[in-house]
């Protein structure tokens, strides 16, 4: 299918240089443009549709566990940072600072948000003060920005949009639980949502947020088979609460520290669908989240009753909830096809004279490419039926996809031949520093999260007692 | 009913106090909290419900008008903002600057946006080539900052949120129509969602956006008699597109400078709220835009069978698409109507053992602290009727009570009288700066807009001949 048209040709083979057909994806389909100043995108409206979905999917999930939506200054006093060692040392390097404000210099730099923990662990303090008050379950939806010196947009530019949510509980228990609970929201969310298939687990002490007791991950398999960390989840134990002193009075009469936790996904979540789902035409995009759902291509669009019946048709979807366009541009039907494939619209609608005359529509299924044929009547749940399936095939393909390249190694060289062939590769690991850097030195890739529940006998790199089986790739 | 409660005296006297009265109210709501960084704001959850209940209003008219969202970089390179003479004027002795990011000092200073304009353009000039590309049609929800002296949680913060508007257009005619479009967009929500009645119209020359050609303005009366701007639509003629290169091959062959517009609101709105309809007990909330439209709470909550059927009342409510709250915290029911009186909640629902037997239960409307009987039987449907009845009485208080501080003046001394009484003043005005300065100089108040349709023999100053008629008035 990869050399049928001479569209094709628009967009870098995505086998031989997956780099740049991410790139030309992007760009040709008005996902997102450079911004004027480095490392900064611009979201266009086709990209920020797939934002707006994910946001109103995942702002549901968060009302519905208890979250409320709350907002937080965009500019924290470089002292906040400070006040928790890790975090400073994590976060410092790549922080953007305001000096001069209003025509003078500031007191005190001012950095915009790298992150939220310490600002909210600022208020925190102040609304808190017994355990009536816990627990506290807020969430943000805002810009960060973190000066990075190679960027990609959506998958690394210096600002992004995410949320973030922060919570502070009376208890230990508490907070893990909610760490663990945002992180399954997250897995089902990318699942049933993204139709991106996750492997969800704790991360190593290298690996995790700066300032957290433990950091959770979801990590998502690309086409490429490198890995993307597509959303974290932290268990901050006291850390911040000693660093801002969010204390409560307990039941029991006693004065104590909270536990809270943190947790986030941001517009990464984009870069994740382009590149688990898209092919050698474009993307592929999962009807839960696609700006376009149908797209209604009139054939012989001149031919009388044609333009009538498309019109009906949209109106049809459209009073049943689906999001369908009808392409009435002067285009012709093999540029418009073209066009709304790279676009990855799920489903394209094709319908001319003789269709019409046959009561029937024809429907492509951009995941499959395959073209089947629809009765006229009943078509709006036939086409809602069809978004279904396609949602969830896209899932179980992924998962295929992904599944098979999931391999084992037992030494440096496993992993090595593993990661080179693109493979998630799971290995015992003894739990040193020096054999997960070892690892990145000689094969980089990295830790991504402990595989639950395996176990192996040995380290793959020192031959030592394993104490968890890790799952190494390269990552984005 | 101003002196009735124990309770009244924790928010300072709205007559004699109302800047008081209004920290009292933002502070113990809890709709915001004040940042860690001078001039600063936190939105808190229930502030914030609010912005959002905005946001899903505003969105879909902007949808229904053919808007898409987007999203533009924070950050603006400095020498963007002196593109257009008039623009860097007016924002740059209010801009926050980012001097150093990670870790280096950056070659050029970046401004953190006080208003798009000028980075929408440079994306403008990129995109725009031919009449086929216009309109473009953009909108995004963003953090914007304007350093100020002088803050007021919502009213004037270093940080807000906000929209902005951008548009480009072939011709003037359709930009001023689309300027025109959504300043009449911004009226209709203003009064269906906000039921805060608006004066629109064109402002003068000195009150205009710094870079527009024309600016157009809805005002709202406050509590007080001062005026707030609500919101404003900018017709930037072909200025910034001149000063961005935005320019388009037209039909006729011909290549020419694009026309703009761009227009907004922010969470200034809030404040609106707050002060357009807020009484001695707190605030008063319009149901279309209440996170909590009606609250329930139980009389003699002990009693058998009354929290059930308050939990029933509540399903059926949730059921029917009312936000609703059951309060079953162990306050007093005293302690709860006067918590969900200062929150402004538009209905409270009691429920007791002899109202259940009774078949009804007591609706408490807080814009008329009025009490009244509904029957079980059908009650959603009757507290749905309520709210919308709410709704419009709200708007037409609020409209009574600004049409009878509308005065007008032929002279200074007028002006003088009306303002100091807090009314809003219309007065002719011949046209000159100098006279419009001698206004505010004499009187503290401010040219709004022009009074539409009205005439004046003369100007209030001067006594020249007067070129329109001006709503003066003191303002926020």
């Amino acid at each position: 299918m990869a050399n049928d048209s001479q569209f094709v040709n628009q967009i870098a083979d995505i086998e031989s240089d997956f780099p740049q057909w991410y790139t030309d994806v992007v760009l040709k389909t008005k996902l997102v443009d450079y911004g004027p100043v480095k490392g900064t995108m611009v979201i266009r409206p086709y990209g920020y549709a797939i934002w707006e979905n994910i946001q109103r999917e995942l702002d549901r999930r968060f009302k519905e566990t208890g979250h409320e939506n709350a907002y937080f200054p965009l500019l924290i006093p470089m002292s906040f940072l400070s006040k928790e060692k890790e975090h400073v040392e994590g976060f410092a390097p790549e922080v953007a600072v305001v000096t001069h404000a209003g025509g003078e210099e500031l007191a005190e730099p001012l950095v915009v948000r790298p992150t939220s923990e310490t600002i909210f662990g600022n208020m925190y303090a102040k609304w808190i003060q017994s355990y009536r008050d816990l627990p506290v379950l807020m969430n943000q939806w805002a810009n960060v920005m973190r000066w990075e010196k190679t960027t990609r947009p959506f998958l690394r530019t210096s600002e992004f949009l995410w949320q973030e949510g922060h919570t502070a509980h009376a208890t230990e228990e508490e907070a893990l639980e909610e760490t663990i609970k945002m992180l399954g929201v997250y897995k089902e969310f990318a699942e049933n949502c993204l139709a991106i298939p996750v492997i969800t687990g704790k991360k190593t002490e290298k690996e995790k947020f700066a300032g957290a007791v433990a950091t959770f991950g979801m990590e998502a398999m690309m086409h490429d088979g490198k890995s993307l960390q597509a959303g974290t989840s932290h268990y901050l134990g006291q850390n911040f609460a000693k660093a801002f002193d969010i204390k409560f009075l307990d039941k029991d009469g006693a004065l104590k520290y909270a536990y809270t936790s943190s947790w986030g996904v941001s517009t990464r979540l984009i870069g994740a669908l382009i590149m688990a789902h898209g092919d050698q035409r474009g993307l592929c995009l999962p009807p839960v989240v696609a700006p376009v759902q149908a797209v209604i291509v009139p054939i012989a669009a001149k031919k009388p009753g044609v333009m009538e019946k498309c019109a009906e048709v949209k109106a049809l979807l459209e009073a049943a909830g689906i999001r369908v366009k009808l392409d009435n541009s002067d285009n012709s039907p093999g540029w418009k096809f073209n066009e709304w494939e790279m676009k990855g619209v799920p489903l394209r609608i094709e319908l001319g004279p003789r269709d019409i005359e046959a009561g029937k529509a024809l429907v492509f299924r951009r995941d499959r490419l395959e073209k089947g044929e629809v009765a006229l009547e009943g078509i709006a749940q036939a086409v809602k039926d069809m978004l279904a399936t396609v949602q969830k095939d896209m899932l179980e393909a992924a998962r295929q996809r992904r599944d098979k390249r999931i391999v084992y190694a037992t030494d440096m060289a496993g992993i090595l031949k593993g990661v080179e062939g693109g493979n998630f590769v799971k290995a015992g690991w003894c739990g040193c520093r020096e054999c997960e850097d070892k690892i990145k030195a000689e094969t980089a890739a990295t830790a991504r999260v402990y595989a639950e529940g395996e176990t192996a006998e040995t380290c793959a790199v020192c031959g030592k007692k394993a104490e968890h089986v890790v799952i190494f790739a390269r990552a984005y």
